[in-house]
């Protein structure tokens, strides 16, 4: 049975921190509903752990048959070997290690929308985000560079999935909004003194869609790119909505404008 | 200068478990503009601590102020003392020990919204959710007993202060939602093969909505008293959306239908 030298267990844990990631060109997949999604797809993987019982367990994906297609080998670890190699407070299923892959980035086509995220700094919102744009069929995501990284585990662990399906890339917004602009692009934002979502004098059919963080909403620079500024009506005394439910509003409205 | 007793010590650090918010009825509010938030409403507060730097800093609101208003004794502590009180990994600005309040729970109105919870056991999403219901002025949250108590730290810090504002009680939901179903009410809840809620046959204007959790859905139980059952429409790959994010595109499908 393969086992895990002291060597691999410290370079699998160096991958909870950027710089690690940075140096290995690779990132953690937790969980194996995970593990299994990212086995089934053609992402590379560079190495596959899980426990015996989630192995041996029948409702579990089958994590064996599908190392072999792939031609990994597949260690077993015990679930509290498993739980110091990862980020989760407790895993007693799988980890794997994916290989880095760098998506495309390409202008807005018509009738697409691609997200553009202007410093969404909690790897969280960003893994929601990620998932929405799954959800709701965006093309592409284009982080500013002090977006939170896709590979951060907790984003990893909350796009549930979908990272596996949703092309990101970075660029300096305000020059990349721009370009956009000039090329004809719609650029669309939240803002607090735009047309209601519920009553937008014409509909949103596609183009740019930017999401800003909670807390500082978009800067002033994304701001001046905007051709369409859009709020979402408030009807009580919340002060704000987060950002991925904003961008669950906001995603949910662009599918109306185009059906 | 007031000062905290270790006694009061290990009864404010009593409030991070159900067990000791049960017993001494209070629970935690953390982080210095939900304090002020606190502090200016008209909810019981029992005690308030604060960071001598935080009371000073000119951007800061002034709890000092907002405390002798409410005959409160205002206790300085470091931001060391202030962390091992709380439940957050670092707070260096205040926290406050609230009492319990009984919410009234009453039948839907015509034109209003009750939101029902359906085992919501996450607390950041029952908090997402209570931010949401008062973004959207929903009139009451009625939880399922398995459905995590809305005093939960976790709960309190991502309602953002709306818990101070949205009413929220407990009941057998089919019970409950039978009887107002019985009422007249339109109970309303998201399953896979409902209406598109992008094309609804009549607008859904009020009554009940039902938020099951993102793992299990809502129980069969909970279906059976469907009046209205709805589908946020897919068009990409993701399996699911979360609890969150789910009640954030079906309240703002509600308020469509009113406008």
């Amino acid at each position: 049975m393969p086992e895990l030298t002291k060597a691999e267990q410290k370079r699998i844990r160096e991958l909870h921190a950027k710089k690690g990631r940075r140096e290995q060109g690779a990132f953690l997949v937790e969980g194996g509903k995970s593990v299994a999604e990212l086995l089934a797809s053609d992402w590379p993987v560079l190495a596959v752990c899980a426990t015996p019982e989630y192995l041996a367990a029948t409702d579990s994906p089958d994590l064996r048959a599908a190392s072999i297609r792939r031609g990994l080998r597949l260690v077993e670890v015990s679930a509290s070997l498993l739980t110091s190699l990862g980020t989760f407070e407790h895993n007693d299923s799988a980890i794997a290690v994916a290989g880095l892959r760098a998506w495309p980035q390409r202008p807005p086509r018509a009738g697409e929308l691609t997200l553009a995220l202007d410093d969404i700094r909690d790897p969280g919102n960003l893994g929601t985000i990620l998932r929405l744009a799954d959800w709701y069929g965006v093309s592409q995501v284009v982080c500013s560079p002090a977006t939170v990284e896709w590979q951060n585990p907790k984003a990893i662990a909350a796009s549930m999935g979908s990272f596996l399906r949703v092309p990101v890339s970075a660029a300096d917004l305000p020059d990349w909004l721009a370009a956009q602009r000039d090329a004809g692009a719609v650029i669309a934002g939240a803002v607090l003194d735009g047309e209601s979502t519920h009553a937008l004098a014409a509909p949103f059919t596609g183009g740019v869609l930017v999401i800003g963080s909670e807390s500082h909403g978009l800067s002033p620079a994304v701001q001046a790119q905007l051709t369409r500024r859009l709020t979402i009506p408030r009807f009580g005394q919340a002060e704000s909505l987060n950002a991925g439910i904003a961008a669950g509003i906001l995603l949910d409205t662009w599918r109306r404008g185009r059906s």
